[in-house]
């Protein structure tokens, strides 16, 4: 049908390759060829549904086989099996990827080094992604899309268990964006291709690994490559003396109840003792009729009646339906425990006192630190950056949620007429002028043509 | 004399943990008692200069023993000499980062979630920095003060060939910050202590090596911590078909003879071959009195008597008065030439030509892309940055010339009263305002007090 079809037989590391070439001529499409392309995309995948879903059956099917013998569960079936719905849904969000701001070519400084020496810094596309997500057809349209748009090549490598349909979606994107560099996009499948991916440290300049906390602990261990990633999500919400008892109730029960399997949900609550006895009753209760399993320390369970937390239980992700509760004796005692036991991901005070939020705020070390708002909020989505790429736990490049600024870089521009380094060093040293002003790059709007 | 006398017999694993306790510290310290103790290093290094430069002396001794024994070059025993003049230059240094804006506590961005659900991504240090670096005794003195400026606690590792005048120099430093959280400055000195730094990324946020190409290629090979450090330095100049010769002339010269030994001086003179007979000749006269070294390739040398340069000059860091020299077909061809074995740090193209500077600036990968300038520019202090980091070669995080603000990561602050994510979901859902907004952060600036 295409050369698609000789994708199973061309080498990983030839892919990695071609994916570094394509880099180059693909960080110069312009914007309006790169959304044409998202658009290409998503009206493939309509006109392409039948195709689509006959190869997901596929997975299905074999998945079903699994869940019968045990191994899957019906949430994975689940998650790996389309629709005409759910395609309609990719095509969506394939368009709604277009329609974000241009994450590239923007000025994101001007300065005047001297007259007729301007200095611009300039947002520019990373080069090559490598990315490694869960079996979720839906997972290689959305990373090939934000990959596109941000104008970065991309090698993708999805679940087995979603291979026949990861199949038929690459061979949509490659005729779809038959205009884009060739090459940009990439399809791997063996285990083996992974560890091939991870030691392309002179091609890849990014990897987005996605799934269990351990897989990408995995990848850090394996690569030299910088990672974008969250390893864990150990989120706490505190109860402050002065809180109000019934925000801090309602807080910490949407930030556990409303989606537990998420990184962002609650697994700790931490109560000041002032306030346990009149705040843990209730909340308990409410939190016993949502078939939520508290374990608590011992002047926890002196007040409501609960399991046992263990000294595991402060820094397990339980990603459920299961709250730890710890009584805590000052505030200095909340930050301290969150600052031992939290994974830098998302932390939340309940407090009617601003100095309290403040030194919770400041002292705590995590991407995102909260004052009177659910954990929950803690998303690309929730916070105003676009179509999230991921989050990360890293302190450099990107922190907390990442939207499609994450997959950019910046190049320095500097136009001149000719200056030498000479004129501004040593005896009689002509000085800098270095004023920042608004200005945006144009190619050679100091030269004499 | 302080506890400083112990610090021999710490492992550096218990300074490495040391410094991970005071970063939380640190990190919270106000503008004006980073800033004070910053003058306090400054007036201790002036007052303790006899007991520094007695230390220095030792250093220097055995650094002109090796001398004599041709192990040292008389450059290497000069950079480690310290001087009266030397320490107040240094002294100065200091105080001017203490000068410097504040790269901590910045609202980079403020956004209306909802009507008071307010998010605001605020700069903070980045943590425990790791840092190795040459035998300098200015270089400890300096890398100290930039941490300290930007709120990062820091393990120093000094060339043993300083180890005298580091030991003192660090000892100067301890002292005058005493009020600043103990154990925000960490030496070690033995070369297995450089493993251990390397293996704890646990606690150490990243990690800034100095020296050889060869030295951070070797730091990224062991190790999981993002580095921030350059490999290479091979920059080009490419003198295009419509360059204006007598400029071309100027900023070759200028880009290899004003400083041949750092990582922005040209390496590899491109000329178009519709210009090489004009540029050459005089040019070749002026750099055979400047005693650089050419080698050209064959039609350079068809031109002007040179050196043949063979295919490892195209990917050869002199550092020195050297110039290897290509005639090109085109600009493609210079492109592609810059592209194959440029190391991504600083290109420049001479032309009058607007669209020939764009498609160079454009298609070339590399961390700075100038055009009608000497490479030499690429630096922070010529870019305006203030105080340099360094220089990093690496895409991800900081790119170029690093001033302090690549010393500092972010945190998002988020001020609600009471949200909740299961109002803003589901059916009925509440939508986001989104609106980016002018403020700053004010902790509990929402909440009833």
């Amino acid at each position: 049908m295409t050369e698609d079809t000789t994708t199973a037989e061309k080498s990983a590391d030839t892919k990695v390759t071609e994916a570094q070439s394509a880099a180059l001529a693909l960080a110069n499409l312009s914007e309006s060829a790169r959304n044409e392309a998202l658009h290409a995309i998503a009206d493939g995948i309509e006109a392409r549904s039948e195709e689509i879903l006959e190869a997901n059956a596929k997975d299905v099917e074999a998945g079903e086989e699994m869940l019968e013998a045990g191994e899957y569960t019906q949430a994975f079936v689940d998650r790996l099996k389309l629709s005409e719905s759910k395609l309609e849904s990719i095509a969506a969000m394939v368009r709604s990827v277009a329609g974000q701001e241009d994450p590239l070519g923007r000025t994101l400084e001007a300065r005047r080094l001297d007259e007729d020496l301007e200095l611009y810094k300039v947002a520019v596309p990373i080069g090559v992604l490598g990315t490694v997500f869960e079996s979720r057809p839906d997972a290689l349209v959305q990373i090939a899309a934000l990959s596109l748009k941000s104008g970065n090549a991309v090698v993708l490598k999805g679940g087995s268990e979603a291979a026949h349909s990861n199949r038929i979606l690459y061979e949509v994107i490659r005729e779809a964006t038959a205009d884009v560099p060739d090459g940009w996009a990439q399809l791997i499948e063996a285990r083996e291709d992974v560890a091939t991916l991870l030691e392309r440290d002179d091609a890849v300049d990014l990897l987005m690994p996605r799934g269990s906390s351990e897989f990408v602990s995995y990848v850090e261990d394996n690569t030299k490559i910088p990672v974008l990633g969250h390893t864990e999500g150990i989120c706490h919400v505190y109860a402050d003396e002065d809180a109000d008892l019934s925000m801090a109730a309602d807080v910490a029960f949407d930030a556990k109840v409303q989606y537990p399997a998420v990184c962002n949900a609650v697994e700790t609550l931490l109560v000041h003792e002032s306030v346990a006895a009149d705040l843990l009753p209730d909340l308990a209760a409410r939190y016993r009729e949502a078939d939520v399993e508290l374990r608590g320390d011992e002047r926890a369970r002196d007040i409501v009646e609960m399991n046992a937390a263990s000294e595991a239980d402060w820094s397990t992700e339980y990603g459920d339906l299961i709250l730890a509760v710890k009584i805590v004796d000052s505030l200095e005692d909340a930050i301290d425990h969150v600052n031992t036991y939290g994974s830098k991901h998302t932390e939340s005070i309940v407090t009617e006192t601003a100095d309290h939020a403040e030194r919770f705020m400041r002292q705590i070390d995590a991407a995102s630190v909260f004052h009177n708002a659910s954990t929950r909020f803690a998303d690309g989505y929730r916070f105003g950056l676009g179509a999230e790429v991921g989050i990360s736990t890293g302190k450099t490049h990107a922190r907390g949620p990442v939207g499609l600024e994450g997959l950019t870089t910046y190049k320095y521009h500097l136009e001149g007429d000719g200056q030498l380094v000479a004129t501004y060093a040593g005896e009689g040293a002509k000085p800098f002028l270095h004023e920042d002003f608004a200005g945006e790059w144009s190619p050679g709007r100091l030269s004499t043509e």
